[in-house]
């Protein structure tokens, strides 16, 4: 890990290790996809499942990334990603991050052409109907989550007061570049996530101005591909505060300025969850948001939703097994 | 050059350019002003002159840059740059951009206060009286940029029809990283410059949805420095477009996020003329840009003001010496 | 140097200077193999001589890059490449390396079509013979390494104990992207020896647990062309240690993952040296290798080889003149 890949604190931006890890998943899944004789593809990220940053990772730091491929249905596979970081000098190794992808197999002679994906051997039994399971459930709620991340973000014309939803609203315009995309024209999704987190940790950091590092990110759905000459907004708003953390909302608009024939459109859409820590890495209060219109406080009421639902889920795993 | 530096039609960035020029104004001032005993110091931009980018420079070719002091006031060094590019397989060269850049030397035990410059030596008398012409012709302008200048662009909430000026208006943000700036902690001149180009570009893609390119930089003025840890912001807005040209206005401002006792300050601004390309290289007829307001109506009228005193000037010196 | 360049102790790596160095023997190299009507073609890399890393460069220093023509064979060329340093503050210069690299000429038609090279014109008659004598003593010992390294790296399944070869063994896999890669579809050199060093410091750090530097490169084959779209995995494992030094094997593998007709193959590999600094800069002893395996103790005798004739080499260079 380089001074480029962090913060001033010289924590690890959580958008450089979703590059990483995107990276792993793209060559394990696109390596696999093309297994067997037949068209050649190349893989694009589908989803990412909701993944926490279990501990940070810092400058100087060497990262491990390992991937699996652990379920394969006709057109998709998922692929599981490790992440380590060990201190070379002192020889620690924790674990930074567990995140779970699904790619999409695409004709290199057409990308909009979605191939067959080769099968999986699966050690256990069991594993096949698991991974089902879970193939079916994000199948849903991605179909939900295009409808509903439909709306649009308006610019803000006279930001609000200190912690009002407008006063840290922000927004990133990014003109796509030959080296973000795949040699086959259109952007990697990790390049896709790691603007996402970069605009999530300013609207954070506007909103409480200290050190702040990504804690974790819901499912990240990737509606459609952003290819090459587009220009893309990226916007966040933030959304829900808890004592100790804030939920940010990301949009990624895709925009063919080039190509006149075609609309601007929804390319992604996912949530942050920002901590802000003190001068030593402690968590620190946060300032509570202020939502004012309707949309804001219905907005603020999901984040709470999502917020108890996963404290309830967390509490779970870690009591006692009978 | 390298991929990374150019546009998909495989044209550097004026900004890359711009970037490379200031590296090497940096470098050259920088040396001047240490060539003394005395207090160690760095070399901060302060402006630089209008530019005109002569020649496209491709992916693949060398770039050449040469650097020259050729004046000293008693607290700033003007540098001249020279760019050329080099096809080494057909060994083509063609001077492709002539700057001229004035810095300033800030110590390095506080880089708030400014240092003297030891003198230069000229080669013939005259070039220090010349010299201390350009130093106060700029001095003026620079002074009245920074009162031209104070306005804030307001974000767009509804973006309207083509060829106005809200429909191309656009925004980068930018949180300002280790690698973004000296070892002394404010951001180097040569970044910004590559952004504000970065948005300029933007808005002229928008605007007439072909291949742009930069044709000419008016000067480039550095109100005050970006220190570390702030969040900047780069809007551009169209203000003038001619037959074949469009005049875009570039404005940066420095919001010190984590320190609250600082409040969003205009940090630099100019204006970047683009122009339209086809897919041969040839310049194409741009669309005309539709001024509504009355602020609009009154920047079109002074980009004209530009526009025919730069054409006057070119005019006058293509014609034959008497 | 940007703080991007440099390790924790602002010491820039020996992967970024050998990148230089390589970026400017392309460049000289291509130019002269155009020199003369004919077939266009892009210098490739087909090896680098050893070369020692004569003193740090640090972070703000300028480095200074010159290359020139020295030699040249039917098809291939010599270039020899001078790095220094300077600190534009102080003003003070070091020679920081020198290095000899040899490139062959690919046809930009098809680039695995080796063309001719022009004659180059010696300022002495003997260069002409020097340099065949240093083109058949290279040629050889190319052969001779092609066969040698030909083994694989397996990784590690169990790292075993401080200071064993498994213990520090590491790997790092990169997918080469469009801004690793020349116009021609192929990685530059300079990309790869980067990623080489990066993997031996890695090694070097996990040994002894300090700051360490890269002290030397033995000669780095170029078996074979990476070309884009391939996943490449450089592996390194130290090999011996002095008391004062470490050499670490670096071999690099590269997959054709999209294309599935193409095997695995042997792209290149070298000998790295590194030593471990204290704080104030000085060498500290390292913690002695403890080979385990009948191959682990072969290769340590081998590296042991390698030392001693090196450093009667060098004492014999220090003698004074009879």
């Amino acid at each position: 890990m380089r001074p480029d890949d962090a913060n001033v604190a010289g924590n690890v931006h959580g958008g450089t290790i979703l590059k990483m890890i995107e990276e792993a998943g793209a060559i394990i899944s696109t390596r696999h996809c093309n297994s067997q004789n037949g068209e050649r593809c190349v893989a694009a990220l589908a989803r990412v499942e909701r993944t926490d940053f279990l501990s940070p990772m810092c400058i100087g730091e060497v990262a491990h990334v390992s991937a699996e491929i652990t379920y394969a249905s006709k057109h998709s596979v998922e692929v599981q990603v490790h992440v380590t970081s060990e201190n070379i000098l002192t020889g620690t190794k924790k674990l930074t991050n567990k995140a779970t992808l699904w790619y999409v197999p695409l004709s290199l002679k057409n990308v909009d052409k979605v191939l067959e994906v080769p099968p999986v051997v699966y050690s256990r039994q069991e594993q096949e109907e698991e991974g089902r399971k879970r193939y079916e459930a994000q199948k849903l709620e991605r179909m939900e989550t295009k409808w509903r991340n439909g709306d649009i973000v308006q610019p803000v014309l006279n930001p609000g007061k200190p912690n009002t939803v407008s006063y840290s609203q922000s927004s990133l315009i990014h003109l796509v570049g030959p080296s973000d995309c795949t040699l086959h024209g259109f952007v990697h999704g990790g390049v896709t996530m790691k603007l996402m987190d970069e605009v999530a940790g300013i609207v954070a950091a506007r909103h409480c101005k200290t050190n702040i590092v990504t804690a974790s990110v819901d499912a990240i759905n990737f509606h459609d591909k952003i290819r090459k000459g587009c220009v893309i907004t990226i916007s966040g708003r933030m959304t829900f505060t808890s004592n100790k953390s804030m939920e940010i909302e990301v949009l990624v608009d895709a925009d063919p300025v080039v190509d006149n024939s075609q609309k601007r459109y929804r390319a992604a859409s996912a949530f942050f969850t920002y901590v802000s820590l003190s001068q030593e890495g402690k968590p620190l209060p946060v300032p509570q948001l202020v939502p004012e219109t309707e949309d804001e406080k219905k907005r603020f009421e999901e984040g709470k939703g999502r917020y108890l639902q996963m404290k309830a889920k967390r509490q779970g795993q870690t009591e006692p097994q009978a």
